[in-house]
């Protein structure tokens, strides 16, 4: 199988590296860092080994590429409306286009603009970051959700975890909505709340009335999944959250270190959506739509500053 | 009537300097600013004619002061812990004590420390500051409201406002929750939400997603105010506040500028009392518990810091 990396940043880079390393064909779309990668390669920094690819199929356009069996996307859901000219040099009939991004709702969307395309959710539990260009810092963790959204043919997927297992990386199959509002369940209330009161997972938790707000807001996404049909995820699973949370280091999500490098934050996919999913399913999430003003509050400031 | 003043800032000064220019006899209680004001008196500068008084009974304990008809208490909540001290001295067996205090429950503990004392609310809609030592400076507006609590002589709170009415000062009798409800309308959203986004009443109102934010919270206000027996506020009075705020210069509420001075913020009177006081009555406040939980863990990284 041949393989397209849409943005080569810390999970892009990494997940595609591997499989790289593995021996796979992968063919990787850059955009600042084109030219060192192109000259130089990518260098992995990583706590399971680290490891330098001299020769690597580098583009700054997918129209040079060519046409994939699998497609990862691994940009920002708000650079999302470059996907049609990005990924149409790309697709075959039977591509399957492998979305590894935050959020609710993305795979419906893409689906629009690609109704015949083949699309699953990759929701990745790493830590990893590109630290400079062509270099990318794998931190922790690296296993990697699949959850199949429109492909028919499941051999596909099957294909595509067997290579990720050859590559090192432990995936495995769930089933759509269930991985999509899992990680939502941790994604709604960290995210932003880091953002929000400028602070970090641990100290969100060490403080009882803001542990009690995480807890609250992890309800919410709860009560939201369940009224839009995801039934696997419940009480127990937050306890879980939290639990796994606790034992973390100090950490900031991917919204907080968006807002802390002055890029924008994911509100649309992480919270609006949601959030009206939820509602139109006759689910209020209060206290998550609360933090969504509080974070369009913030962004709009951010923007005035710009 | 003899008057006292616990608590000579912008309100306690403002309101005392009204009644002794008017030729009542009142007697203040300062703290830091008593040598200055013995001294030197008080100067209020006001937006509508300044002007200085040079002779002040001025005092530092209230064991030095003469028990007083009307007390009236302008000290932030946040000090109510020394109030059963503070007060003993002044109390004879038909002081009226009037507390313009923020939020909601105020009476009900005084009254626990002072069973037989005749208590009232005053809600002050005014702007003004205390400046400097012994300066007071009055921004805009003036006029209070008074809500019987506990006093059964009606004649009393009558002769208040008629000495108030002497010293140009528009005040007038208003149920009691109808009083404390009304100003917590504006109150809750607004004194925490400028802490939490950094900002004033009007960036708030300017931007749609906080503005609906605003409304919301006002909406829980006035849902916790019907639950706990106020009918008389409505979405109507919330579409006042936001007109009227709407009007105001970029406002920041009396919590903003504590939080900024790093002095304690009043969570436990405009926040956990009210949003407990509602939830006993079946209507949860949701968005305000979740600014309350804010608001703690902002006070606890200001203590930290200290």
């Amino acid at each position: 199988m041949r393989y397209a990396i849409v943005g080569t940043g810390g999970i892009g880079g990494y997940y595609g590296a591997q499989l790289a390393k593995a021996g796979k064909e992968v063919h990787f779309l850059l955009r600042s860092d084109y030219e060192t990668v192109r000259d130089n390669g990518l260098q992995i920094d990583s706590v399971d080994g680290s490891y330098h690819l001299d020769h690597i199929n580098a583009y700054n356009n997918t129209e040079d590429m060519p046409k994939c069996d699998v497609v990862i996307v691994a940009l920002k859901t708000t650079a999302n409306g470059r996907l049609q000219r990005l990924l149409t040099p790309l697709l075959h009939k039977d591509t399957l286009v492998l979305l590894i991004q935050n959020g609710i709702g993305v795979e419906e969307d893409v689906q629009k603009i690609f109704p015949e395309t083949y699309l699953a959710a990759g929701l990745a539990f790493i830590c990893t970051a590109k630290t400079a260009p062509g270099i990318i810092n794998h931190q922790a963790y690296g296993s990697i959700t699949i959850g199949n959204y429109s492909c028919p043919k499941q051999e596909l997927v099957n294909s595509l975890i067997a290579d990720l297992a050859d590559a090192g990386v432990q995936a495995s199959d769930v089933e759509y909505l269930e991985a999509r509002w899992k990680k939502a369940v941790w994604n709604m209330p960290f995210n932003g709340m880091t953002v929000a009161l400028e602070t970090t997972t641990a100290s969100l938790l060490a403080n009882p009335s803001t542990r009690r707000l995480i807890e609250d807001m992890m309800m919410e996404v709860v009560g939201g999944a369940r009224a839009c049909g995801c039934k696997t995820v419940d009480e127990e699973f937050v306890k879980k959250m939290i639990d796994i949370t606790l034992v973390m280091p100090p950490y900031k999500p991917s919204m907080k270190l968006d807002h802390d490098f002055n890029r924008p934050m994911e509100i649309d996919y992480i919270y609006s959506r949601p959030i009206a999913d939820a509602k139109k399913h006759g689910f209020h999430m209060a206290k998550l739509e609360m933090l969504e003003a509080e974070l369009r509050f913030i962004e709009s400031v951010s923007r005035e500053r710009d």
